[in-house]
């Protein structure tokens, strides 16, 4: 089953620039083989439901274990379908061509 | 790892009354042993981050498979934490005990 | 317009017990007379949509200038319907009843 | 004060295509003045809190009240900060700094 995951992950008592966290799961995202998107807030991922939630977890393990961060709340937002396929360039086009017309 | 969970599973397309399909969620997540307490956005979870998360995979499956669902749009909060064990209702008791003081 | 809101707001870089950020925001929107039910993961508010977002505003400024937060990271989930007027409590006893069927 | 906002408006019953219901509330952000940004799981918008709440209030009304839609559910995830002004295109940017690392 594909996924398409909208990843938010936040680390607490850690300061307020993250992005040292953000790059971090970026970097164990890609090296797992993810499609990985950065957004203002958040990370889009596509792909197989196991290797994403795999990832993941991978992710809060390694800013536990690796960068000392003490506690973690992460918001995710995920689409399954079964209708179609699609993408998130093919969801964000969908809209434009909507947009395009007079 | 243990896992706290704020899981809030739609349907899209299947009408307006999702009732039926968060309590074909609710006896999966209860069948597989894990800990929920239904609110008003969602039901929390408690439990082991691997059996947390193949019991969200199994929802999404029963609801496309079983239901008939053929799109869910899936809103998940999680929080893991090394510094203390503490359950949700700790968290809503840390609370409630600063709000009862003059 | 009526609406339900599911409140997580959490401040970055205050370390990682949160407690006295929620109860200070519940403080506010009690204050406010909104009708809040605190849960593992936020706050369900339920009112009046200028009333409820004002409030969540007043949490931000009150963390902000108060409380010395200097950056904070919420999430809101909302729900509106024409169809029926339900609360949070209506949601839940709906699962409830189908869980309690054999 | 300024916001940072990414809305995801989904409207229940109206099938799985959502794009029309974006597109509407596209053009109601922008025709607001407000600079979005669309990702696969919603809008990234950014300006002032009170014209960014008013703009979300008024996507919900023209989806009910032009659009028929009987039931909305929306997840917002917002950011505020007092120690600098940043925006959703300087957060990417730190990280993908960091990722240009060797």
């Amino acid at each position: 089953m594909n996924v398409m995951v909208d990843l938010c992950i936040v680390p607490l008592g850690e300061g307020t620039s993250l992005s040292k966290y953000i790059a971090e799961c970026t970097r164990i995202l890609r090296g797992n083989g993810l499609k990985t998107t950065l957004h203002g807030f958040g990370t889009i991922i596509e792909g197989d439901w196991d290797e994403v939630f795999d990832s993941i977890k991978q992710c809060h393990l390694a800013l536990h274990n690796e960068l000392g961060v003490e506690r973690i709340t992460t918001t995710i937002k995920l689409g399954t379908r079964t209708d179609k396929a699609q993408s998130a360039e093919d969801k964000v086009n969908a809209v434009e061509r909507l947009l395009s017309k007079p």
